[in-house]
């Protein structure tokens, strides 16, 4: 099944996406909620996908406004130097654990959103990830249960800004410039995905393959990553672990790469569709707001 | 003006302080909001103030339950390596640039609330600090401007698991266990407190002083970590940021001093009261829970 969230009338809501249509989940929001977050905390997806199939009405994909897959995870975990590739070209050594740091909700911007180059620095790159979305409170998991907390995937773009995420050694403020993580297009659940190792994923910068990997080159997997992060906080429903990006990120190339105004970046999974998003300068996106 | 969030007949509320006692605002919620964070969105907290004093009704302060100055922060940013004292005990250089790392609101503890020892470590260490707590929405705010966003203020113990902190170079796993940031007593306005610099700052562990600065030696000052974090991220009213820790934590003292159950934990700045902790272990909360 594949849920997204979106804008309708300029209200947000959720839908159930079948072929190119999507049934707006609002009219059962009673029992499922009025998010895609609440309906995960109800485990009422299945129950959501059931009434919109008999009872709901469709709407054409191309006429929605999507939002990022959850617009308002309570928390969104990322995973830095994740694949051996990745490794490789940074020239750290195979960590040990997890390497964590965090985005906040309003740093996502959608499929078909913008990705905002911030007017203080030129050091826009890309990174295209395996997103985890959690489907139920998590605590002290272990690793063989881990899968059974997932409700399913998407792509990321964990757009970053390479000096502001080396001002220190920690990468927060590069990583949470507002509309610089690009979350889409929906959210596949993991039943439709199966295992999430094995899954291929391309980055593509104006149509020019970028980034190349597999899932299985994952050093840490996603059961790994939701035993480790459930050890040191508490998971809930429309949690995000952002798993890692692989080689071929613009700061790593000679001469770098870094994404302008006008630039088409896409992420691209096996099982998961297209996250696409267009550059812009933030200037420029502070003068479409007033038009 | 002092203001505290806390718990009455379970259900959480806030209140205005007048001595030793405290008015529930929750009457005049209509008016105000019905959270700390709700006022200070709202810019109430003056009408609550008069409110209460004229209309409200007197509780005890000791017959209260705390919660954390506030429970539900949207963005918690912490701030490491900002006294000259605690650079030299850690061995690294005068930062350029403010260390930025956040925490998750459920990572906090009220003033008379546990701090928890997880059971994955034995390396549970404090950092008395002050916190600022923002007024309203911030975003690209110069160093002049910048304390007229500042709501007030109040004591933070970033109580870190060193262990997890440094698994990586990345902070978050150590600064992110349940129940290990205290937050308190209270929420002193920032008209009340005046130039934030000049406050002097004490913990104590079991009565014996650990740590003492005053803030006139924080490298970036509060002004400039508000016009730094809101370049690359908008700032809401009840955020908070904790402007780093000084010399004297237990990881960098030779042997190195761990809290453990039963120890008492205290922060004491200036004009802001003393946040008081007591540390139990992860099991012997569970068993307290369930009790």
């Amino acid at each position: 099944m594949k849920f997204i969230s979106f804008l309708r009338e300029g209200r947000a809501t959720y839908g159930f996406v079948d072929g190119d249509t999507v049934i707006d989940l609002a009219p059962f929001a009673a029992k499922a909620g009025a998010t895609l977050k609440a309906a995960l905390e109800r485990g009422a997806l299945k129950e959501a996908a059931q009434w919109a199939q008999t009872d709901g009405v469709r709407i054409a994909l191309a006429d929605v406004e999507l939002l990022p897959v959850i617009p308002d995870p309570g928390k969104i975990l990322c995973v830095g130097i994740n694949y051996l590739s990745h490794v490789k070209e940074t020239g750290r050594e195979i960590p040990k654990h997890p390497m964590i740091f965090t985005r906040w909700a309003d740093s996502q911007t959608p499929h078909g959103g913008p990705i905002v180059r911030p007017a203080v620095s030129e050091k826009l790159d890309f990174e295209g990830e395996l997103a985890v979305i959690i489907g139920r409170t998590a605590r002290h998991v272990s690793r063989g249960d881990a899968l059974d907390f997932v409700a399913g995937y998407a792509c990321y773009n964990d757009g970053s800004v390479r000096d502001w995420q080396k001002h220190t050694i920690q990468f927060i403020p590069g990583k949470n410039f507002p509309s610089t993580g690009g979350f889409g297009p929906c959210l596949v659940t993991a039943d439709e995905v199966g295992d999430p190792s094995g899954l291929a994923l391309t980055t593509r910068l104006n149509g020019a393959v970028v980034q190349q990997a597999n899932t299985d080159d994952l050093i840490f997997s996603v059961a790994h990553l939701i035993e480790y992060c459930s050890t040191f906080t508490e998971l809930h429903a429309g949690d995000v672990i952002i798993t890692g990006t692989t080689g071929g990120a613009g700061a790593f190339r000679e001469p770098p790469l870094w994404m302008k105004a006008g630039d088409v970046v896409e992420v691209e999974i096996s099982k998961l569709g297209v996250l696409r998003n267009v550059v812009v300068d933030e200037a420029a996106r502070a003068t479409l707001d007033v038009a």
